[in-house]
């Protein structure tokens, strides 16, 4: 379990490795919500999404003998860019198992990073075997993408930032809507946050499909979600919630919110043209739920976390095309 | 002639109003110029451009008279949004001269802004003369986009904050790059930095086929691009230097600089694919130059200003499809 103390000291550890981000102000999202909408836009973030914060949290907490070894971790693009640069920044080799259909951008920038990328069929292969495979063969210690106290404090210093940029702001945030695939990002976070607000609702967004930790705070216990579960974010695929996050989770959240795919490409163009924001499929459902009607937002102070923006330019383009307006 | 406090009171009348950017770093960009380059994105600015900035500190002036007959502006689209929303939030009726072959998302928005938007042809017209035809037939004042101190002193805070965040990060900047049409933005901006840091090199940046100031910085008076001058920056398309920018820029300013479309193009991917931003052509001049090694960036700090993100999705689409990454 993860304190208040634990995410702090994780802040200390990424001063000056990750960028704080600002608290981003747009009237057209206001007029949209009909209340007070405030983006933090992690797109702009060190790799281009959060994962850097819980990555460099944890190998940097390596000894030397683990940190030689070198470390192996599995993701779908954006928890392998962070570790790859984590990895660069502390001179600690990287392998990373990666879904050999993940967007290209995420496949080259983390080679670009210095990441050993080793690819495998995201419907048919099994990505922790082979990273446990590799861990094995090298001494190499598992990057895990949520389930560890290191990597929840860090991802949590995005939740940290919030209440801090929320203060210098006079705002008592009513509500705070954080997307989530295995639960991290939003279990460091919302312990981050309650801690400075206690009547803050925090709440996950997910793909329609992904719907699981939705389910699992229904139920009590980890739900898991279709094999055949399909989505555009990328990023947000975990079939169940993780252990440790679950635990977390269940005891902090408020209720759980879905979008849809068409939701999704709808936020990607309002950010495109109303924020200025380059935002991937994955970061864009907390927006999507608040564009979309999921939440009351009317005369209310909500913050909406814009987890990354690493799409590739195709399917950017495609999404930009169909739009309207 | 303006001064530095000016520059402080149009800060206070815009608080609340504009965003104070953040001045934002990217290792990506750090690691292309071989030094510190920050980057500040006035993309995320209220309409999307810096020109809110002046646009309102001009109307906030305004007498209660001056006020009630409304004010004609004429502008290629940024300057035009600045001015209707600083129209709407101080009840002023605007009316605004634009070309017909603007940007579709800048006609639009300014519509939406509730400004009243009449169209010209860019290639014969004089915009100038149908705005002032407007101005008599309704006593309306004109607002002009670069040459009047109101102008001048609120888009000097972009500056003004630039030195602000400078100080605040502990970093003395060697140089600022700043696109420039009119130079309005350049000569708040540097009239503002020059206090600060006295030392620090302020330098325009314009497309070629508008390369008025470069000119007329080398020769010391107002020089004059061709008529038949194009380029893909459809918010630096002034003729020749404002006269009183000019008189601030040739006292401020270091040498001009130029890029090509191609080089503003590569720059607007760069953008998308390593900062996230949506950036407009115009507004990528100066990250262009960067990037083109038009100036050295090695072992400097080096502070970059995108102006604006007000581009339409099909020009942005075919913009990144044509990238070779």
């Amino acid at each position: 379990m993860i304190v208040f103390a634990d995410i702090e000291a994780a802040a200390a550890r990424l001063d000056g490795i990750a960028v704080r981000t600002p608290l981003i102000r747009s009237h057209a999202l206001d007029e949209a919500a009909g209340g007070t909408v405030l983006v933090k836009p992690e797109c702009l973030q060190v790799t281009g999404s959060f994962k850097i914060r819980g990555a460099y949290n944890f190998l940097s907490q390596l000894t030397p003998d683990e940190a030689a070894r070198g470390v192996v971790a599995f993701s779908s693009g954006n928890h392998a860019q962070g570790v790859a640069k984590a990895g660069a920044l502390l001179g600690v080799h990287t392998a990373i198992v990666m879904p050999e259909d993940a967007p290209r951008a995420k496949l080259e920038n983390t080679r670009q990073l210095g990441g050993e990328v080793i690819t495998y069929d995201r419907y048919t292969g099994d990505r922790e075997a082979i990273a446990r495979d590799i861990a094995a063969e090298r001494g190499a210690v598992v990057v895990p993408s949520y389930d560890h106290e290191y990597i929840i404090a860090g991802q949590g210093t995005v939740g940290l930032e919030i209440a801090q940029q929320c203060a210098e702001l006079d705002l008592q945030p009513d509500q705070v809507l954080v997307c989530c695939g295995g639960g991290g990002l939003i279990a460091g976070s919302a312990t981050a946050l309650k801690d400075a607000f206690p009547k803050v609702h925090v709440h996950t967004v997910e793909p329609e499909d992904f719907d699981d930790t939705k389910r699992s705070l229904e139920s009590g216990r980890r739900e898991r979600v279709a094999g055949d579960a399909r989505s555009i974010c990328d990023a947000l695929q975990a079939h169940t919630p993780g252990k440790m996050t679950f635990e977390i989770n269940r005891r902090l959240l408020g209720h759980g919110l879905t979008v849809s795919d068409a939701e999704v490409r709808e936020a990607m163009r309002f950010a495109f043209r109303h924020l200025k924001l380059v935002v991937e499929p994955g970061g864009a459902v907390a927006l999507a739920a608040v564009l979309a009607g999921r939440i009351e937002t009317a005369h209310r102070a909500s913050v909406v976390v814009i987890s990354g923006g690493n799409v590739d330019r195709e399917l950017y383009s495609a999404i930009q095309r169909e739009g309207s307006d």
